[in-house]
């Protein structure tokens, strides 16, 4: 389906694509107010207003039952929901059976099922984030699933619409780097959770795992605009080094930032083991 | 009095000498179960021992009612409680008028008067520090008023006993140097928060404000030793770039750091408007 | 013409194209050797080796000498030597006098005509190179033109080959990214000097200015790889700050680093007045 | 002596006691014309205009064959020379070998004796120094002599008049301090060069290697004072990362800067493997 064929579609079949996209009642009615659509990147940015702006907890919860459950062993053992999780397949029967207990764990501490943009995520990365997302609070949870799901409603549009000016839409507002200046290489495999400064407390919003570039592509969704505020990215610098044996003096590097326009903001970390460095990047 | 006058008094009047050190009944009778003292160091050793380890919230606030109430107008402009304050009296009237309000304020707000190594500061110091401490929470304050009694304490003692080996005695455990790299100038009026990781939350032990070298002398009183632990600096470098209209990139730096022995710990901050460094220095 | 079209080409029109786009015999004749080529990445690897380990002095001289010659004002007004030098036509009738006058005091000083990718410069642009280059020696002048007419060779063949596969074409080996942590932007218009360390002496092998990204895209030409060895690149960071009326602390910046193999290097410069940081970048 | 006794000796006794200090009859005639001297600051402030501004090469000369000749085994195993060489006598006899070896190869180069303070110096880093300086010219061994002579003038005044003011005279000019930040411990054992911009070259003028405290509290006599100018320092890192077995990136680290004033230039150098920062400390 071209771009065009989206916007000469009917009202039932428009709201049939879009439903598929994400499963909120509420954020659909709210996105078809804007049907036909300007361009690809009015589709996504409506997307957004609607979702993070119009929607409310019980929308957002409603959209998480939408997807396929993913947390017993049989499921996960499958190819389900879509391409975005193929590559659980490949995991072994510990991994799926750890990923199976991690799932029903986060259900049980949360209330909702653990939603997550897996593309491009193996099973032992999606355990580790599991295992890693489980220690937040509720409300951060909800957080950073609400930005999960959004991932996933873009990847959807993506699909759903071919050959369309994709290459448009913005990448994530905010990127980092993390080079481990000892090694000279990436620092990967490094949890980061980006915190905003929201009613007087600090609260995640978004959360990743470097990849073996040290760099997260995707903490936040494509086109997703931050609010003028204050942030912080939490780099569990600690855990890294355990990992690698190696006797650090951060527990943790804790970076606080302003956000007070649009641009693009990449916050890079450069470490060593009794040292570290940041800037704002270009 | 030399410090062998002092281990040759008899049991009356050494309690009578150290009395006038810190107000804390516990705190005396613990120190009076090592006297006579080795040296010096074992005098101050001992000292902080009873006071941190011994010692409770009762005995700490005990201590606090000793010293002379400098809240109001009156008191403010004359010189009191010592040679370590003196400074105050140079203050203009208006001055004099805030600090009676301020440490009002803080008297109403934790419900025990200011305590402040005064010595070397001068009244517009201690009034942005009370105005900075106000901000903490009263649990924090008791942490950073136990800090400051003990360093008047300290103080008294090198006031009591003359021409001692005091040279011997460890500054301060951990210090700190702010760097502005922009003016190749020390970072000077920055606030800075210690805080510890008690209990499993953050909670602030001790707090100044950077000299004109950048420094903080006395950011833990000499011969404390923190116990192995998280522990983080919080710099507030958004207020240092606000009061020179320089738009920074940073609200706050914080600085998380991993204490595992008794060395000292020098954790310096290169900062500049969009980029900032640390190190483990020595 | 297409990849094949070339390889399908008989010998004699297939020197006519080449020798298009470098004017060295040798070089020709060398490069024929491998003709049919496997591919783009072959011609551009054998072009590569020809020009600098097959050719000598007076090969690259003769080069030269097929560039027509742009050095006076009636040339420089007008649009020649193809598509690579069309931003020059665009300046003042004063700066082209200036460029003109330069050009000439080039070649005066080196015995051959300033040789330059012109690709995306401007003519005042043009001038600052110019007006930085004359400074060197003339083996250092010889390396940096042996390196320009390498790109242009490049870029030659880039046109005469359409819709080749050369987005697979490497860019420069080695980069680099100033940035001005004092603005958190880019450091532009900042002149470099590659050096390579040649029988034991420090020369000068590649040279250009930053643009407004920070960055010089083609330091090296695209492909061309440094023997392993010792290599700096000098900054020239007093020149920026003058020209924006900083006191700075560094009339340069000298990073000394080791190639030992053919991966990429980048190498960024994080700058502000009074403090600078480098790192081995991914 | 006291600084009085001094100045009441008449003027032959006074010129028997400072040629003990340094051995050219030209800075000795110098000095003696600001006989008798205000203070030990202006002695030494005289002492050191008259060594740099008014002596030449053949004077400089003059004041090193003064110098009992250590180059041989006999009198590197004796102790000579006053107390600034007694550590030497601890050595090994294949150090004290080398050394002869290395002093003899030293003047055989050079044409004058290896000039060192050697106060607090042991043999093994006498040999590392001589190892390193005999790679300069003889300019530049010239310099470093002239400054190393310098000190130890300034050494036997401190040694010639008792319970001095000695304190309010200023340490090194310029100070350094290298911090390994891969293992948050001092950077040892490296050799730096300091390097004036002289006559259009640089030339160097001051070498010395770090201590276990990552310092060379002597880079510069006491109270010598740069004129203003470029300076560098080049640190030997190559060497460091070779000497502990880690493969590091940079062969050398160079920091050229400004000295503009009398103040005090503390440059240090935090390192590591893939990345290294400098700044205008205080």
């Amino acid at each position: 389906m071209t771009f065009s064929d989206l916007n000469n579609l009917n009202v039932e079949d428009t709201e049939k694509q879009l439903a598929a996209c994400c499963g909120s009642k509420k954020w659909l009615s709210c996105l078809m107010k804007g049907f036909p659509f300007a361009n690809e990147n009015d589709l996504v940015s409506k997307a957004e207003n609607c979702w993070y702006y119009e929607c409310n907890e019980t929308d957002w919860l409603e959209a998480f039952t939408h997807h396929p459950k993913i947390g017993d062993v049989k499921s996960l053992t499958e190819k389900f929901a879509g391409k975005e999780q193929e590559s659980v397949a490949a995991a072994s029967a510990e991994l799926i059976e750890a990923l199976a207990k991690a799932n029903s764990d986060y259900e049980n501490k949360f209330g909702f099922i653990f939603i997550v943009c897996a593309t491009g995520k193996s099973a032992g990365e999606m355990l580790r984030l599991l295992q890693d997302r489980i220690k937040n609070n509720r409300a951060e949870e909800l957080n950073i699933a609400m930005g999960e799901q959004h991932k996933i409603t873009v990847i959807r549009f993506k699909k759903m619409i071919d050959a369309a000016a994709w290459g448009k839409l913005k990448a994530s507002q905010l990127t980092t780097h993390v080079l481990d200046t000892s090694l000279g290489k990436p620092g990967k495999n490094i949890t980061i959770r980006l915190k905003g400064f929201i009613d007087g407390h600090w609260q995640t919003i978004a959360q990743g795992i470097t990849n073996n570039d040290g760099r997260i592509a995707d903490l936040l969704p494509p086109g997703r605009i931050l609010k003028p505020g204050k942030y912080k990215m939490v780099f569990e610098t600690g855990e890294y080094y355990d990992s690698t044996n190696v006797k650090g003096f951060y527990p943790a590097v804790d970076i606080e930032f302003s956000v007070t326009d649009e641009s693009h903001y990449h916050v890079p970390l450069l470490i060593n083991p009794f040292g570290y460095s940041t800037y704002r990047g270009s």
